[in-house]
């Protein structure tokens, strides 16, 4: 069957015409007047995205460079962290802290889940020491939201706590404007709602961050937050550039600006939406209580593999994300973050349809998609 | 509102991204053994797409330029033709034929409709000098299929007559095979079935139409079809060919011998018995009494005018064609030939639902899906 490949996961992503070219072209030098004019553009408009005047620093890494990068620049060996762990990428936190010696209050959550405030009113209470808070805004593998003005607020009532969010898969979904937030640290990658390939991260940090800088005693070299920054003010970095990666990123960010930051996040949050009620009017049940609008978890019915349901919509060109570790054959990931537009959940929704009716699972067909559309169509009617 | 913007207009048309490489690839010179090869490639893949031995040539120029050298090349001033005139490409035959001096039977036919069988008999018997029969095989102003076996036969009946066929929207949509269809003269053009950009036109002549070569006495210079032949033979062109476009052809053309023409063709065939019955799922009437599978031109219901119902629609991203002459603002045309796969079929039926609600139009939203969305499930049963 000719099918076209359609990705639905939450990163990669697909990329926007405009990008695809902005990586194709023939490479420039980046030690030239001409890439410091386009790199000290993208870091500006970075800053637009952000809606902040404070620094921003791009590195060559996956998210995680600038996940590790946070933990290296702001604390100190032995510094009392309190890690909201709810996932695969909350792990991802503790690994690092545990890694670089930090000690660990381990705030573990079942996966689907968000935190609990009185547990954490209870938790502050018991350690006033905590020199940092890390959660993921949109925790990726259970598809969920955690709240960040309450840490933020938490964090306040602390003699010196910081908090540090993990925002690759919520900067360029959500209105994410660190300084309004509280937040003091904040990291994102290029290959979510950033609409690049990976291998850019990019870390935000406070003035309240900053000041740790020059007391951190963790070891480090290439992510030194220090370092770094006196290169990037002036357009120019530590160490080589992702060239192309970086004019990619000028353009999407032109993209994203052109768009604007909240007409973006309602878009993502009408994507949301569709989404999961056509999921539900379909008869599925959504993982999380507290559904993030960068992908949508859904748990698939006893005794049909999630995983086998992937397959089946992959014979249609449509891959999504199975679950992780515990996760995994129980839930497929719809994400809808980034260059996507409402027609393309129309899609994804009548492909999850007919999957689901191969599979001999009793599924009206067109129910769901009906359920997208009127959504839809309200969403323009106030428009 | 963000939106992406989606073609489905019967040219130019979606461009597979294998395509767009091939484009956008560094120019090579076209007077090197490098171009030979590719051009020599490309000829032969064309062949095996028309399942034939003969010659085909491929100009720089649009459709209509192929078209002309029909005209040009097997007939002499004089010679008395059959237009068979249904729509706008009928007309073009008529004007061409017109412009270089030949005798016109006009068999004028409703718009939407194709010719009469008993009609043709009548006019071979009035007219047994006939030349030429001159016909679209799919008739892209009202997206009509005409049946091309009978007027084989039919020209088979007189003592010196070939047929020529208009394939601009057939080749690439179903199996045209001009050996064994009896077709004299051949004519396509790239921005169609063929996922190219506008600016190449193909044309495949018989044994019967090369012995007129030498005979014809009308005045050509670029579209001389013996001068193209000796160059083309060797990999080479009369003219500076369009080199890039020639790149692109191979592309596509790899990309449909790798799909097969049988099931390219069985493919279209869907897509438009999917496009057809939503269409008529929701309530509108086809315009075609005969309808092709390359577009589907759709009837608007009194006082809503379909050039409002495409500014609609495009507020949607989707672009669809509208009528030319007199069926200007009374349809729309829905293209799905070239790089189409069902869930674009999927997508702008959806769109054509919410744009009708929107214009107060009765709709009941999801219906037209639906029904494509079953003759998707029942195709991929039998596969």
């Amino acid at each position: 069957m000719f099918i076209k490949e359609r990705l639905f996961t939450p990163g990669p992503v697909p990329l926007p015409p405009q990008v695809i070219k902005a990586l194709g072209q023939q490479i420039i030098h980046h030690r030239t007047p001409e890439f410091t004019e386009i790199f000290l553009n993208t870091r500006k408009n970075f800053q637009k995205l952000l809606k902040t005047d404070r620094d921003v620093l791009i590195f060559a890494s996956s998210g995680s460079g600038a996940m590790e990068a946070s933990v290296l620049n702001f604390f100190k060996k032995g510094d009392m962290v309190l890690i909201i762990n709810a996932g695969k990428f909350g792990q991802r936190w503790k690994e690092l802290a545990s890694t670089f010696e930090l000690k660990i209050v381990d705030y573990e959550i079942t996966w689907g889940k968000t935190y609990d405030k009185d547990r954490i009113i209870e938790i502050i209470g018991e350690f006033p020491n905590l020199k940092g808070i890390f959660v993921q805004h949109s925790e990726t593998s259970t598809t969920t939201l955690h709240d960040i003005k309450f840490l933020a607020e938490v964090k306040n009532k602390l003699d010196d706590c910081i908090l540090v969010v993990d925002g690759i898969t919520s900067v360029g979904v959500y209105e994410v404007y660190p300084d309004e937030l509280g937040i003091d640290v904040l990291v994102t990658g290029s290959q979510k709602a950033l609409m690049l390939p990976p291998g850019l991260s990019i870390l935000y940090y406070s003035s309240k961050a900053e000041e740790r800088l020059s007391s951190s005693n963790i070891p480090k070299y290439y992510f030194d937050v220090k370092k770094e920054a006196k290169k990037q003010i002036n357009g120019q970095t530590a160490f080589t550039p992702a060239i192309n990666l970086i004019l990619g990123l000028n353009e999407s960010l032109k993209l994203i600006l052109e768009e604007g930051v909240p007409k973006l996040a309602e878009r993502h949050r009408i994507l949301a939406e569709m989404t999961r009620e056509a999921v539900k009017e379909i008869g599925l049940k959504l993982l999380s209580k507290s559904p993030a609008n960068s992908a949508t978890g859904v748990l698939t019915p006893e005794g049909l593999n999630a995983d086998d349901l992937r397959k089946e919509l992959l014979k249609l060109g449509f891959r999504v994300a199975g679950g992780q570790d515990h996760l995994k054959g129980k839930i497929i990931r719809i994400a809808h973050m980034g260059y996507f537009d409402f027609m393309d959940v129309i899609q994804v929704i009548s492909a999850l349809e007919i999957a689901l009716y191969r599979m001999g699972y009793n599924v009206e067909i067109g129910k769901g998609v009906k359920k997208a559309q009127e959504i839809l169509i309200e969403k323009i009617k106030t428009d």
